[in-house]
């Protein structure tokens, strides 16, 4: 069995090789190749926290996988993360767990490479200006999923409610890109979105966080944050405005993300604005961005396919690149 | 995250620790304080096999867990045990993965932790001589179980149809035990069984592997094999003759055991005949022995309460020694 801690994932694995990863998932979920069965949610007793057992197997791969990710709001007040992970991989030849990987950080590389597919499928070719709304745990891999995704990236504006962890974020930004892109701590949302490209929402708000009049024509908008029912951070406008909305998963955006959920029970938008999910524009079956005119949005919420084949690729590298500790 | 191997394990944990592990988490179980969500399993799709996640939680102790266990029978021909298994445990006042345990031998453990339970709540007093039926993979722990549970037994005789791994058995038994009790290698499971006041039947076979007519007033059988529908070791005599029958869960035995299940739906026995569930004996509800003449069945499949008490009790053996690897 292998372990493979934050570091060594580091090591092996770029935001590159993690968006060819959620490419590969998109493509094989909207091909039904995996088999996601119901997730399992344990509800502590001791302390407000739910603790989620997420198995899935993707033949195709030879893996099956569980990813267990728990979420303790108190966490942070104890010095620990509020949503801990792990992720086992299992050999579907043997049955034998081979790879247990720190699972905290193959959700943040997964999830910023959910932004970084959008970006290099469905962004306008030249994309100058990028804009980040959110700096909590998964706007680092967000940041270089932008930069990752995009190779005429000139310029990333960031934006969060809280100024110090805005500009804490942005200073540690500015150490890793400096000479390669101009990176703006914003004094508001509209300013970070005004001209951009590409707008990436990476918060937990419970409602909206960018006005859908400063999104301009051609813009590219994913929105990784709201994954549960009550959370609305894309604002009605934008969703009306863009001509193409995109998902990892329908089915679960649809019954997790309260942004597309609301609008669309209220009757504000409806099924026809949809126009499908990633892996079918990655599987030739429907057609991204048309014009560098077009408004697109991606919404994803996260699906346990990407956990796997991430999870897999980490490790091949990991033994290719003999990284890791045998137990 | 704390890492325990076989031999960490065994280290700090003996098969009396195990059998008060199993004590407790039948008492839980029969009180309902565990919770045992449904198990998801997967199906191999490039070798025979099945990938099973069983997820629990037991609040009074502040454990979730998980036991990933496998049944791939091609695996011995690769060098690989055919029921490879991996526990883990999560702590409920932080959502993380605390612990990582050898599963394959927590099963062992528990497994004959459940025939020492029975042993030393159900046997005849002063009982001096045991039979073992099946020398598998969990002969070593119901051999090690029967003495644990029992002080005054003075002889072990074993069976199984192969000679060659019954010998290799006898051999491995008689160096680790010779200067405590007398082992002996039967030619038959009827001789194995004459006279003796403790049988433990640890098969998996689909017929009867005694027979009841050899089985002797005041005898405990315990039943560890048989935990499929197809699987019938015990023979219907002995349960005819018996005069209780305990389970460990009479609700898992009931959907898993051929053994209890094919004569119940044939009416050769009844739910008349069924006395209650071991951790009710523990807890008072219920009567265990009441005289030396009874002849007492004790049939378990296994249930994840047992898994993750015990995984609990090592790793705080573990803890207490500094026993393990620290990832």
């Amino acid at each position: 069995m292998l372990l493979l801690n934050r570091d060594e994932i580091k090591w092996v694995f770029t935001m590159k090789d993690a968006i060819e990863a959620d490419k590969l998932a998109y493509s094989i979920f909207s091909k039904r190749k995996s088999i996601s069965p119901l997730r399992t949610n344990i509800e502590s007793q001791n302390e407000q926290g739910n603790i989620l057992f997420m198995p899935g197997y993707i033949d195709e791969i030879g893996v099956a996988g569980l990813k267990i990710v728990s979420v303790f709001p108190n966490n942070p007040q104890k010095g620990l993360p509020s949503t801990p992970g792990t992720v086992l991989l299992v050999d579907d030849k043997t049955g034998m767990v081979n790879c247990i990987l720190d699972g905290t950080y193959v959700t943040e590389l997964r999830t910023g490479a959910a932004t970084g597919a959008a970006v290099s499928l469905l962004a306008k070719k030249g994309s100058k200006t990028g804009s980040l709304i959110g700096t909590g745990g998964q706007a680092e891999s967000q940041f270089d999923a932008i930069i990752a995704g995009c190779e005429t990236i000139k310029e990333i504006r960031v934006f969060s409610r809280n100024k110090e962890k805005r500009d804490a974020f942005v200073k540690k930004m500015t150490e890793k890109y400096s000479d390669k892109i101009k990176i703006i701590s914003s004094f508001s949302s509209d300013e970070a979105i005004d001209d951009a490209d590409i707008i990436v929402l990476a918060t937990t708000s419970n409602t909206a966080v960018i006005n859908g009049d400063k999104v301009k024509k051609g813009a590219l908008i994913s929105g990784i944050g709201s994954y549960m029912p009550n959370m609305h951070e894309i604002d009605e406008k934008t969703l009306l405005k863009s001509d193409k909305i995109f998902f990892d998963s329908k089915e679960a955006v649809l019954s997790e993300a309260g942004c597309i959920m609301t609008p669309l029970s209220k009757g504000i938008i409806s099924e026809k604005n949809f126009t499908g999910d990633i892996g079918q524009v990655i599987n030739g079956e429907i057609k991204g961005r048309e014009s560098d005119d077009e408004i697109i949005v991606f919404k994803s919420v996260g699906i346990s396919t990407q956990d796997i084949v991430t999870g897999k690729a980490i490790y091949e590298k990991a033994l290719e690149k003999s990284v890791g500790f045998k137990w």
